[in-house]
C-alpha cells in the first residue's frame, strides 16, 4: 500500500514521540520533508530550524529487537534550488588553519544558493560567495532513523546506533538501510534532504532543499543487529556513529565482522577477507557524532560463496 | 635515463641515511623490494622483518622546500605468491569485541598464503586459516616517502608529512605522489609491496610480496607543500598522517583547501566547492599514525575552470 | 527553606520531565537517591537499573540562559555497604591488553561488596573477587545536572554541557557546581552515589550506594556559561564532557579562558597564567562522553588580584 | 661517583647517537642543560632551538630489556630568569575558540620574561604581555629519556615508550623515573628545564630556563616494563605517551595493572583496587604525542599488603 505523509508537526529530536502515521510492513510512503532550516518547497519557513524531522511513522508488527528495512524508492526535490554555507567547519581543519578559513566558525553565515537544472542534472551556485560553480545533482537525505532505546530523545544534530544525522552520501535512491529497532513500531523519522553533498558535510551543509522522499518500510527477517547496515546494487555496508572517527570505525568494523559471519563465513574467514576486501567511507564529520561506513562488494561475496543480500 | 636498483642494505627507518643511488630529476628507476618480513622473490629472508626499505635514492638538484614527484610506472611481483595474517587488529574493533577475534592481538601468527594467477588476475588463498578465498589482484605499495626533517630517523611502521607506511591502496600504477622535501636530494625510500589490500590494512597485512617497483622521480615545479599530495587519471588527492583519524583528516582537509587555492580558486570558492565535492578515503589504521586521503575529481575542477593537474 | 524529597518515580534520562518538586532559589533539599542499580537504602531494587535519577526539581525564577548553583552540603550513605564490579573497562586499556583483563568486557559481572566503617572512615571489601581491600571513605555523586536544551532527553549513562554522568570525584561536600540553564526552572536531577571512586570510574563503578544528598540550589548571579564550572575551598574548576578526552579538554580549557576573563584578567594575561598554573583532572572515561576538569588554585588568583569566587 | 657533564654538542633527536659520557650504575651526574631555545645560563644561544638535549650518557652494564632508574637529586636554575609564550595552543581550545586566542597559533611570538626570586621562591613576569603575574617557583624538566629501539632517532618535540617530551610537572626533585631500555647503555638524554609549568604545557612553554640537573642513573632490578614508571615519596606512577589522550590513558592504565601485579596483587585484586584508588594526571598536550600519568598512593599499597616501592 502507498501512503502520502505531510506532517503537521516536525520534531528536532528523534525519540518516542506520538505516532503520526502507522503503516503495514512492506508499505510505501511518500514523505514531505522541509529542509534543515524548516523551509518547505514554497520557500516558507514553517517550523524552527535544526534538522526538523517528518515522523514518527510506526510500522505495525515491528518490535524491539527486530530490524527495520528502509528502502529509498525516490527522492524528488520540492523546489528548484538549495543552499549551502560558504565556509568549512573549524573541526575539520588543523587548529592552526582555523584563522585561514574564509569565515570564522560560529559567525553569522549568509547562504549561497544553488539552482537545480533537471535537464542537465546539475546544480549551479549563484556566486554570491566566491565564484559561481557547477556540480552534479546527486540527491540524498542527511538525517533519518528510528527511536532510540531507554526513552531517549536525541537531537537531530547527532547520530547513534538508531541512525540520525549520518550525512552519508551513498545512502540514496536504490539503497536499503537496516536499523536496529528499540521500540514497538520502530518509529521512523526523516528529514534534511540534500541535492548534493561532499563526504563529511564539512561545511555543515550539503545543498539543502525540501524534498519528497519515497521509502518502503518493512520488517527485515534478520537476526538483531547492533548498528545500521545498508545494501545497494553493488555493496553491503555497516555504519558506525561516534566521535572520534576511530570509534565510529571500530563500530562499523565490528559490525562488518558480525555481518560476514551471518553471510556464511566463519570468524577466521571473515577476518582474512576483510583485511583484503573492505573499504571505508566517511560520513558526517561536522556534528557531535561522526560517521564511518565499512563496505564490501557483493561480487566478492558471490565469488566466495557467501550470502550477498539481505533483501527478501 | 633508466636505472636498476637492488639494495645491498635495507633500512627499517626512513631518515638521512647514506645515499645508495643518485639519479637525475626525471629519471626512472626499477627498484627491487623485499616484502614486509624482508623476504625476497626467491622466498629467502635476506634482511630482518619490519617493512625494510630499499633506498635512499637521492635526486640531484632537489633541495629542502622543494617537492618531489614520484610516479608509479609499473609494479611487478617478484614471486607468484603473497601472505597475510588471519586476524584483525584489536584497535579497529570495539574493545568489547576484541575477545571475539579469531586470534588474540599480539599472538604469534601463522601466515595465510595467496597464489597469484596472472591469467585471471586473481589471488587465491590456500585456506590454511578458514576457507580458501578468491579476490582480485590489485597491486600497490604500502610504505614509501622521503627523509624527514631535523635529522629524524622514523620507524617504517608509521608515517608523517614525509610519507611512510600509509598503506593507501589507491597509490598505485599511474599515480604520481608529491612529497615535501626536507633534505638535499629528497632521499627516497620504498618497500612493503602488496598484491592486494583492503582499506585500512586492518589485519596489519595486505597480501605481502616482494615486488619490482618502477618509479619516475622528478622535482615538481610546485610551491612548497605541507603534506603529501597525489594525482591519477581522475582525481587529485591530499594525504594526512596522524592519530587519531580526526587529526589525519584535519591535515588532509587543510591541505586540500591550500591546494585548491593553488588551482585557482579563492579561499571562499574553495570552501564552497569542498563542502559539496570532496571525498575521503581511509588508509592505514593499523599502525601508530593513521592515514586519511581527501580527494576531488579532476572533472569537477575542469568544469569550474580550475587547474586540474600538477604534472608538467 | 529546607525540603525533603523522596521520589515516587525515577528517571533514566535527563530531560524536560514533569516537575516533582519546586523550590525557591536558595532553598536546601535533602534528596533520597537509589544506587546505580535502582537499589535503595534497604537493599531493595525499587526501580530499574541504569543510574536512575531523583528529580526533576525546579528552581523558581530560574530561566534559560541563567546559571544554577548547586552546593553539596552533605552526603549521607543510606546503607552501610556499597558494591563495585571486579574488572576494568575494555576502553581504558590497550586493545592488546583486553584479553588480559580478569573478566571479559560485557560479561555478566558479579558484585564485590564493600562495608563502610564510619568509625575509621574506611571501606573494606569482602574479598569475593580477589583479596579483601581497605580504602578510605570518600563519598561523592556520579551523575547530576539540569535539563538539556532543545527538548532532548539524554541517557544518564552519558554527559554534556548540562552535566550528567561526569563521575568526577572532586565534586563532593563543600563544592558548588554551576550549570548553564536551558529550560525554565533548570530542572535538577541527581543520583549514582559512590562511597569512593577512583579517577575515571574505570571499571564502570565506584563503590555504589544509596545516598541522601543535601544540596542548596540557587540562581547564581553570573553571566551565561557554556560548560559546568565548580568551586570549592581551594580551587575554581571548568568541566568539559565529550569524547575523545582531547575534545573534553578543549571544552574545559576554552571555558577556563572565558572564566578567567570574567575574573578580571584580559585575554593575554589569562593565557599567560593558564600556561603556568592550571591543572587537569580526568573524570568519567567509562561512558560515551568522557570528562576533563581544568582547575586553578584560588590562591593564585588572589595573589594576582583576580576574583577568586563566584559565591555571593 | 659524581660526574659533571657539560655537552660540547646538543641533539634535537633522541636516538643511538655517539656516547658523550659513560657512567657506572649508581653514579650521579650534574648535567648542564640549555633551555628549549638552546640558550644557556649566560643568555647566549649556543645551539639551535627545539629542545636541544644534553647526552647521550651511557650507563655501563645496562642492556636492552633492562630498566634504567633516573633519580632527580637536584634542579638548579643556571640563570635568574625564564621565559614563556603569551598564548595558548590551537589544539587545546575548541575549534570555534581559536580565533578568540590573544595571538594566532603559529604566529611569530615574542617572549614574556619571568624573574626568579629565590628568597620568596616565586617567579614574577615582567608584564610585557598583559599584566605582571606572580606564581610559585616549581622547577621540573620537560624532556628526558633513553634511546628508542630499532635505530630510531625521534624529535625532542614528541614522546613515546622511551620517554621524551612528556612535560609532566610532577617528575621533579625527589622522583625516580624508570625507563624501558632498548639499547646497550640505555643512552640517557635530558633538557628543556622549566622554572614552573602548568599541566599540559598548553601554551607550548613552561617558564623556560637553562638548568643544572643532578641525577643518579642506575640499573633497576625490575622485570621488563613497557612504559615509563615513576616513584616519589607518596605515589607510584605509570606513564603513557600517545595521541589522542585516550590512547595515552590506555597505555598508562594497562601498565598500572601490570605494575600492581608485580606489587603482589592478583589480576582481579588489581582491577578492583584500580577502580577505586587510581588518579590520572595529564602531561604534555601541546606536541604530537600527549602524556597521561596514572598514579596510586603508596599508603594504599602499604595498607593492603602490597609492595610500595621499586627503590632498592
Amino acid at each position: 500500500m502507498h501512503h502520502n505523509f505531510s506532517p503537521s508537526h516536525y520534531f528536532r529530536t528523534i525519540g518516542t514521540h506520538p505516532v503520526a502515521l502507522t503503516v503495514a510492513s512492506g508499505d510505501t510512503v511518500t514523505i514531505a520533508c522541509v529542509d534543515a532550516h524548516g523551509i518547505d518547497g514554497n520557500d516558507v519557513e514553517i517550523t524552527p530550524r535544526g534538522n526538523p524531522m517528518s515522523g514518527p511513522i510506526a510500522v505495525a508488527g515491528v518490535a524491539a529487537g527486530d530490524v527495520l528495512a528502509v528502502t529509498f524508492d525516490a527522492l524528488t526535490p520540492l523546489r528548484s534550488h538549495g543552499w549551502s554555507y560558504p565556509t568549512l567547519a573549524g573541526n575539520v581543519v588543523d587548529p592552526e588553519y582555523v584563522r585561514e578559513l574564509p569565515i570564522a566558525p560560529g559567525a553569522h553565515l549568509s547562504k549561497e544558493y544553488w539552482d537545480y537544472d533537471a535537464t542537465t542534472s546539475t546544480l549551479r551556485s549563484r556566486g554570491t560567495h566566491g565564484k559561481a560553480l557547477t556540480i552534479a545533482y546527486a540527491p540524498m537525505v542527511g538525517c533519518f532513523g528510528v527511536a532510540p532505546s531507554r526513552g531517549e530523545a536525541i537531537s537531530t544534530a547527532t547520530s547513534g546506533p538508531y541512525g540520525g544525522n549520518m550525512d552519508y552520501r551513498f545512502l540514496t535512491t536504490g539503497c536499503t538501510i537496516y536499523f536496529p529497532v528499540a521500540v514497538t513500531g520502530a518509529l521512523f523519522f526523516i528529514g534534511d534532504g540534500h541535492l548534493a553533498q561532499g563526504c563529511g558535510e564539512i561545511g555543515g551543509t550539503g545543498v539543502e532543499s525540501a524534498m519528497a522522499v519515497t521509502v518502503t518500510l518493512a520488517r527485515a527477517p534478520m537476526q538483531p543487529i547492533s548498528w545500521p547496515r545498508a545494501e545497494d546494487a553493488t555493496h553491503l555496508y555497516t555504519i558506525g556513529n561516534a566521535r572520534p572517527l576511530d570509534q565510529a570505525l571500530q563500530h562499523a568494523t565490528s559490525e562488518m565482522h558480525r555481518m560476514l559471519i551471518e553471510c556464511g563465513a566463519d570468524a577466521t574467514t571473515a577476518a582474512v577477507l576483510m583485511s583484503q576486501a573492505i573499504e571505508y567511507n566517511i560520513g558526517n564529520v561536522f556534528d557531535p557524532a561522526y560517521t564511518v561506513a565499512c563496505k564490501i562488494a557483493k561480487s566478492v561475496l558471490v565469488t566466495n560463496g557467501l550470502t550477498a543480500t539481505f533483501r527478501p
